[in-house]
Formats: structure tokens, C-alpha cells, sequence
């Protein structure tokens, strides 16, 4: 079986400036290290909010390194120097426009300004690529509504097979028709 | 009183090749006959997942047949032939996110892979195309959810007049301010 | 502290011609001033359908006026004279999909037609512009769901400081990280 790779992403200019640590992205480290229960491991990167350097990013990891999941977090708001969505639509040869919507109404539940988030997702390749928001208390609720979603994603574009601990998170796989 | 046409469009690589019977089509055609109560007529297409092709079948119908409604299942996931939403989408005028909002919120009442699909709406002059998920249990799911709108929409555009059976589904036209 | 400016655009062909009284924009303005406790002006225009003249009233309001806000209002439907969220969405420099899910959600549970609105939000520079429905009734019940992000969203661009009436509308900043 071949062993998943997954890249975490931290998008921050801040956090790349090494001016504070980068919670956000060991936060979704964390998470899947207690939900996937199949062999993968992680390619982490922290990038500055370029738009240029995010898109050369995520084709790296999904070309080159062979990712069939990026998480990224950060860049996602309506700010001048937010523009991972924008980056991760460039790369991406289809988008999904359901992470976003569900994400955005998990984080309702939370805050109102949940609305001003702009993530997405979308599929390059074989890779599946997902922004999550910065925030690292938002990270948690956002990864638990689409994660079980996100398996046979990748099992329909042919990405490599993960499974999760069944108790953390239920990886939804449809009986085939 | 213009009979109305409904192209009913399945999207599907093997049903066109015969290889399995096209239930969901099928499942749309019953549908259609059970709720609307006004004369209608069907135009049934069985076409391969090829953007080409389905973007031609779409503008055909809407076009030459003169369609006010075409409903489309198949093709709208995540895997590289699933091209339906960008067919759709290249050959509208306008887009109506809030029919792809909508089906996916209620399909994710029945499975957690509904973010997966990439189902939207659109209107090409005086023709309203939806697409539908291509697994037939969610057909009726997202048709209850979307049918109330959809013969006012065909109004406004200039399409035939559409009027359902209200104990199946309640057609709703806002009184004219 | 600088005032806000806030525009309020109505787009509608008869209430343009005097056909009848706006009684849309009229019912944001009451609104605004019902909830906004920090000093603003409004800038108020009853404009056609006219996708260039939408733009054009838009820029000029952003870019001349200094509108931090922009509230539009009508032409948001599937019919042939609806154009105000392609206006919007072509002098907007990033779009907000999270406005437009959140008010297609909270309208869907007055009238099953709201999914055919296609209202959206984006930024301009410093300033949010935001359509909202044609129909009064829909208006405060949109506003209600969008308004607690709004001043925070203005913060994040550049804009005015706005504050709110916490007894109408709770604006919402988190707290920074």
C-alpha cells in the first residue's frame, strides 16, 4: 500500500518571519496524526502571503513531492495580503465548492464572521487540496465537518488510500453502484 | 398554453455504452410525470462524459428543441471524466449558486461525501439547466429541495408555464410587487 | 475619527424612471440608521439595470465618494435585466461567497424562491460592496444575518470604524491574535 503524503501549508508573513510560532499548522499536524490511522507522512511548509510563492508551493507538493492532500492554513480572509484562495484556484484544475460552503457554516455556529472566510478546495492531479482557516480553534471544527469527505475524494482521483480511527472521525466510503 | 419540453440529459460513460441500465434518468422521467400537472413533453439524451458532447446536447436542446428545463445527472464529482458543471457552466449565461448550495445541503443530511459534488444551475436565454447527482437515491432528495423555485424561475426567463400537483411539490410564484 | 461613508444603490429600470417609489433603498437606509451608532453619511443612487451604469455608480463610489460601504439592492434574479452581481463581481478585486450563502440561507426559510437569488459581496479597495434583494420584506432579514461582520470586514480592508447598536446588531471583532 502505498503511503500518503500530506502537505501542511502554513500561509503567514508573520509566522514565516519567525515573529511568532506557527500553532495553526501544528494544530492540523496534530489532528491527523490522532485520526489517520493508515501509514502517511507529512511534507510542512510556512510561506509568506505571496501569491506566487503559494501557487509554486502547492505545485510542488502535488507534482513533485506526490501529495494527495494539502491542508493549508491561512491567507483566507478579506484582507489586501489574504489571497491563498486565489493562489489554490490558479493551481487547481476543478473546484469544490462544497468544503467551503460547509466550512463556512460549521464556523458560524461560532462567529459571525465566518462569512468573511473564503476558503475552498479544489483537485490538481491526484491531490486534493483544502484551505482551513488560520485560526487555530476554527481549524478543529472545520477538519471534523469535511474529513469525512475527504478519503474517497482522494480514492476517486486516485490518490493514495487513508483510512481513520473510526472513534475520531468516520471515513465515509459509499458502497460502489 | 405552450406545452413545456424537458430535456432530461444523463451524463454517464457506461449507461451510453450500455452497459448499465440508466436508472437515474429514469428516475427524473418518473419524477417529472408525478409532480407536474400542466402538458409537458420529455427529450431524453444518454451521452458520455465528454465535455464537448454535453455542452452540444445542452445547447440543442435549449436552443433548437426549445427547452425551458433540462435536467442533467451524472458527472458532477470529483474524478477527472466528471466534466458536467463545467459544460454547464460554459454554456449559461448566468449562474444560480443557490441551487447547488441548497442540493448540497440537503444530500448531506444522507451522506457526508455530498461536498464531493459539484452539482450547479444556470440559464442559457429561456432555459433553466440544473444538474442533478448522478446516484438515483439523491435525485428525489435534491429535486423536492429545488422543484418549489423552479417554475418560477422558468417565468421569469420567458419559458413555458410549469404547474405542479401541490401534495408533491408546491410550486411557489411571489405575488408581483 | 473618520466618518463612514456608506452607499446605497438601488438598481431597478421602473423605480429609476419614478415608475414607483424606492421603497428598497429607503428601507436600507432606515436600517442603517436604525443600527449604526458611530457618525456616517449616505450616499444614495436609483440607478437602471444597466451593467455598465452599475459599475460605473460602483467605482465612483468606492474610488471617488470613499464609500466604505456599498449596499445595492435589486437586479439580482435570473431574469434577462438581472445584472447587478456581474457588475459587482467585475469591479470587485476578491469576492466574499460567504455573504451570498448566508442570505440565500436565511431567506430560504421565508420563500423556496430564494435560491434563485444570485446576490454575492466583494472588496474594492477599501470598500465592501454587498447586493441585497430587491424585495423590502427580504432586506432586514438579510441584514440581520450579514450585518455582525460587516464593521470588522471594513476594519480588515482599510475602511471607517463603524459600531453598532448592540440592542439592533451585535458587531462582532475577534479579538486578535
Amino acid at each position: 500500500m502505498k503511503k500518503a503524503i500530506i502537505g501542511v501549508v502554513t500561509v503567514s508573513d508573520r509566522a514565516s518571519r519567525g515573529e511568532y510560532e506557527d500553532i495553526s499548522g501544528k494544530a492540523i499536524i496534530e489532528y491527523l496524526k490522532e485520526v489517520i490511522k493508515t501509514p502517511f507522512e507529512i511534507e510542512y511548509r510556512v510561506i509568506p502571503d505571496e501569491r506566487d510563492l503559494i501557487e509554486k508551493t502547492l505545485k510542488e507538493l502535488a507534482d513533485k513531492v506526490g501529495c494527495s492532500l494539502i491542508l493549508t492554513t491561512g491567507g483566507t480572509g478579506p484582507a489586501p495580503r489574504d489571497v491563498t484562495p486565489e493562489a489554490t484556484e490558479a493551481v487547481c484544475e476543478k473546484m469544490l465548492p462544497g468544503f467551503g460552503e460547509l466550512m463556512r457554516q460549521v464556523s458560524l455556529k461560532q462567529v459571525p464572521t465566518a462569512i468573511l472566510s473564503r476558503q475552498t478546495a479544489g483537485i490538481r492531479g491526484s491531490c486534493l487540496i483544502v484551505n482551513l482557516p488560520g485560526k487555530p480553534q476554527s481549524i478543529k471544527v472545520c477538519l471534523d465537518a469535511v474529513f469525512p469527505a475527504i478519503p474517497y475524494c482522494i480514492d476517486l482521483i486516485g490518490g493514495a488510500y487513508i483510512d481513520t480511527y473510526e472513534d475520531k472521525v468516520k471515513a465515509f466510503r459509499p458502497s460502489k453502484r
